[in-house]
């Protein structure tokens, strides 16, 4: 649209789905410098357009579908994020995925889309370069992610992408999430529940096909950047690529059991007798397509992390994507289900479902708790729910997504089922939302990220643990501290703020997979940033600055939206049952020392409340 | 079925909607003695049958569609009612409405049904006497309840009588309601949100077609005590027949009005200037398509309180059933409209949509008040919402039903919205349900009832303003008391008590329409009873300890449900606000002086729980 723009396309797609009306609206170039993309953009138009304290249902809460200046360049720019208020925490949620979506929605020639209202009937967009049109989407309603993708395709184009909801989508399901695959197979946007909201506007998917391309400011000094970041990657010794392309994430299901943090029987313990039988390594033998081998990456990405599964064991059967560390970890170890067939095929109807793995297997682990302590009664149910039940499992994954009969509460996410059932506590999460695969206690600056991560319990926003488990893994590379002791609090809160800043700008705005970018120091991801954007952003300070800017207006939308201090906590579990056994036997998560050190560091005051001398140094004064 | 029924057919349905499974069931005798049927015989199901802390929306909430053993006799044996678990109170909903439905569902042969479950795609239910099958209802759904039953009756009997859910319902929203009417025109069970449990079950309308009979015990008696009940109703010097007849309930409004408890301006006064304007006198002469004289009548009444309109003023035209005096009331004086057309076609919107007039208003004047505060912005609403508007009245109302952007929020009541505005204080609630229009600073024992009535704010659960305002109107026969001082708290407790147990087993479980029974001594209810069903209840005292069991399970139900005595209170509006005007000029009402005296002479203990002593009098000791 306009010759200022380099990386980013410089336009956006507006969509008020109740009056069905389609705008094509140039970007600000300011807030495009200021807030990058993708869920630093998200953000800020969330809080510039919608009172945080709207239900996540009503038609003016907006869903934002968001790339990053970097989406659609090599080496791995895929990322695309769902923006929303969410309807499981009641804050911000910005779930997002790789894949193929966002490239294809930039090479359309757009950087997002904000949808605002409800349409009358089920709907979805098909944005087929400049040609964006509503259409009916009547005759998908109520089908699984895979056949509404097949039927999508058919009728626009063969190489089309689409973001699409399941039936769960369609129900409210509060654990909804959003697939984004076509031909290429499941991706899942999996947290906080944003498919529930694409629901609740009766918007069933967005199909986009581009065929165009985006400019580069100096295309000589990108490819020269790119092909410096390869080179970190493809260093086999300091690299997570290879671990990630020998096992994919599921390897390290046997890594979190041997520390002891691999949550089993609802976080009862962090190691899981059956870990053996649901490991990266019985999944290569027995169920990955391609064995050991990488099966299929993300667009332009050299790892290939994705995993195809092929069961064949009767009762069981089917072919899919995945599954990924936080899938099989979830819906087994935290369900004590060490069943890999039945663990893959429950993975499986939640992508179909389209529904948040993680939620899902945690939400079936508390009620197996319930009734392991006779507070869930068994003619609730319908038969004994106990822990490591497989066929329980798939059946409750099945119900949740369709809220038929006890599905119905669980659909609404592990809190409310608990608290239902007269006993919160036995909800892991933070801010109603489940926890991810690393026991707490085990990893304590990854507890902390849990803790304050604005969408409620969260490992992407701050891959902490990542630093805190480096002697012993691949994974993570860079880190402002080495020989970090994982079950210390000291320097844990000054690391976090570090990951979550850093991660708020460099993972999560710009469009890059960060499996890849834990590799690349800070400089050469700047560099591969100002070559394509043209833009000069002050260095690496400044960039960090624009995280926090981020994160902290992420808060500022969770405080006005109701959230508080009181939220900023983990069950009650991690803080006074030690771990009762393994490496991390003993530990339990000290939040009263590291919450109120937290608090410091970020100037806040112990209500969580930022500083206004923190607000104006983050040029945030006029957002409260 | 059984030789031993007599008023009661002796036969129930039971549908299970998730499995398309339909059962015609024997009633328990038992339990139709004890609980007599309808409100009665619906709290012991739902007390029975499921837990009450579950969301209403979950498939295991039941949905009871109940008759009384008089439904479908003489002289007024019209009402049915739906109980269920309330999504607006989170406490027990039994909505009531005359008409035809329940008369046609007995003469199919079938005192009550009982709905579990959730279908998968929107059905109804078609009870064709012996023949009871779901059909599909894609076709209507989204339709009005008028084009709905247009299309029912098309396609099931020409005689049928229908009860069916509109818009509202299936949107879920909180105060959607039933509406019943078929060939003969809209009547309302219009509290707590019965509409959105069935929109939440899938399912759309139940018709019923009957051609048999009910046996009476005793025919010879009970036309003799029917004539004798005639008799009361035709004196014109004590009937309160003479004045629904003459007026319809609609001339309430220059009454309340001139006692200066009409609410006005969201409750702000008790007088509103405009009366006259949309008072009954003014529809008599303007839209009442009868005038003065009765319009039409529910099944077997003499009365005929009915009106039909027919507004011909340009924007308002169009034909309908109404209005009613808590219609007109809620819509126009508490939101200030005097443009009788628009309060009318605001009333024919929510009858259209399937919504509670009562709450429909309060929550626009709520929406008023907060906008007149500066609590509600502008921008939220899209136009300044003055009181008096009533083009902004009819849009509200409207989005409502559609839930289309600000109706969102206004869908889900006064109390949500207000609380969502940071001014709950403002919601004219009593358990989240909006107040019906008689201001409780002028009448204290009506005031009382809102505050205990178990479905929250209240008038037909215990119509005490009968009582205390009886010097100075027809309405209201029967009385413990004469000579009452409306404004006073003496004897107040004992009397809402008294009318409560009464209200629960004479007005709410036989069947007979409770205007009618208003002038009918005690023992002549229960003699038409007794000669119907053939068993001995053992007296006044003895039905009257029914009516306190019934109203006491209730009271079980919404404790257990999570409701305390914290929710037995009026907003502080009229606690801590003197009425500003008008013959209650002053008056606020002194709940700190008579709760205390109501819960003991309850026998319930300061945290209003009944105690254990009382439900053993009662027979419930097993119900806790």
């Amino acid at each position: 649209m306009s010759d200022q723009y380099y990386g980013w396309t410089g336009r956006h797609i507006r969509v008020d789905l109740t009056r069905s009306d389609i705008a094509v609206v140039e970007d600000d170039l300011e807030l495009m410098k200021n807030y990058l993309g993708a869920r630093g953009v998200g953000i800020k138009i969330m809080m510039d357009e919608i009172d945080p304290k709207i239900d996540a249902f009503e038609p003016q809460n907006r869903f934002i579908i968001a790339t990053g200046p970097l989406t659609c360049m090599p080496p791995a720019g895929n990322r695309t994020y769902f923006v929303t208020k969410s309807p499981l925490t009641g804050g911000i949620a910005n779930a997002g995925v790789g894949g193929y979506f966002g490239a294809e929605l930039k090479f359309a020639g757009y950087d997002f889309i904000i949808f605002q209202g409800k349409a009358k009937r089920p709907v979805y967009l098909w944005v087929d370069n400049d040609k964006i049109e509503l259409r009916s989407a009547e005759h998908i309603w109520g089908k699984g992610t895979e056949a509404s993708e097949e039927l999508l395709i058919a009728e626009t184009d063969p190489m089309a992408h689409i973001a699409a909801i399941g039936p769960a989508g369609e129900n409210l399901v509060r654990l909804a999430n959003v697939i984004t695959g076509g031909v290429t197979g499941a991706r899942a946007a999996g947290r906080g529940g944003v498919g529930a909201v694409m629901g609740s506007k009766n918007l069933k998917a967005v199909v986009a096909r581009g065929t165009g391309g985006v400019k580069l400011a100096d295309m000589a000094a990108f490819k020269q950047h790119v092909g410096k970041a390869l080179n970190f990657w493809n260093n086999p010794s300091e690299s997570c690529i290879k671990v990630l392309a020998d096992h994919g994430t599921i390897g390290v299901v046997s890594f979190t059991n041997d520390l002891g943090i691999l949550p089993t029987r609802n976080f009862q313990t962090g190691v899981f007798e059956g870990a053996d039988k649901i490991s990266g390594e019985t999944f290569a033998e027995k169920y990955s397509v391609r064995g050991a081998t990488p099966s299929k990456a993300c667009f332009a990405c050299p790892a290939g992390c994705a995993r195809l599964s092929h069961v064949k064991e009767r009762g069981y059967e089917g072919k899919g994507e995945g599954p990924e560390y936080e899938s099989v970890a979830s819906l087994g170890a935290v369900t004590s289900v060490d069943n890999l067939p039945a663990v893959i095929k429950a993975g499986r109807i939640c992508n179909d479902m389209g529904m948040d793995t993680i939620s899902a297997g945690v939400t079936v682990g508390c009620a197996m708790e319930l009734f392991q302590r006779g507070y869930l009664p068994e003619k609730d149910v319908g038969y004994a729910l106990m822990f490591g039940d497989a066929d329980g499992l798939l059946d409750l994954v099945q119900k949740m997504a369709t809220r038929e009969d006890f599905g119905w509460i669980l659909g609404e996410g592990s809190f409310r089922l608990a608290d239902r059932y007269g006993h919160p506590e036995l909800s892991m999460t933070v801010k109603k939302q489940e926890l991810p695969n690393y026991d707490p206690r085990g990893v304590k600056g990854q507890g902390l990220a849990f803790v304050t991560n604005k969408r409620g319990a969260d490992h992407c926003r701050a891959e902490v643990n990542c630093s805190e488990i480096y002697e012993t893994t691949m994974l993570g590379y860079w880190s402002p501290d080495k020989d970090v002791d994982r079950h210390a609090i000291k320097g844990k809160a000054k690391m976090t703020k570090h990951y979550q800043d850093y991660c708020a700008w460099a993972y999560d705005s710009l469009g890059y997979c960060y499996f890849l970018l834990m590799d690349t120091p800070e400089q050469d991801v700047i560099d591969l940033l100002e070559s394509a954007t043209g833009v000069d952003f002050g260095g690496v300070e400044a960039l960090n600055r624009v995280g926090e800017r981020i994160f902290t207006l992420e808060r500022l939308f969770n405080l006005k939206a109701g959230l508080s201090a009181k939220d900023d906590t983990l069950p009650k579990r991690f803080l006074k049952e030690p771990m009762p056994e393994g490496p991390s036997k003993g530990q339990v998560f000290e939040q009263e020392q590291i919450l109120p050190e937290y608090y410091r560091i970020r100037g806040w005051n112990q209500q969580g409340v930022p500083s206004k001398k923190k607000l104006e140094e983050l040029d945030l004064s006029l957002q409260i």
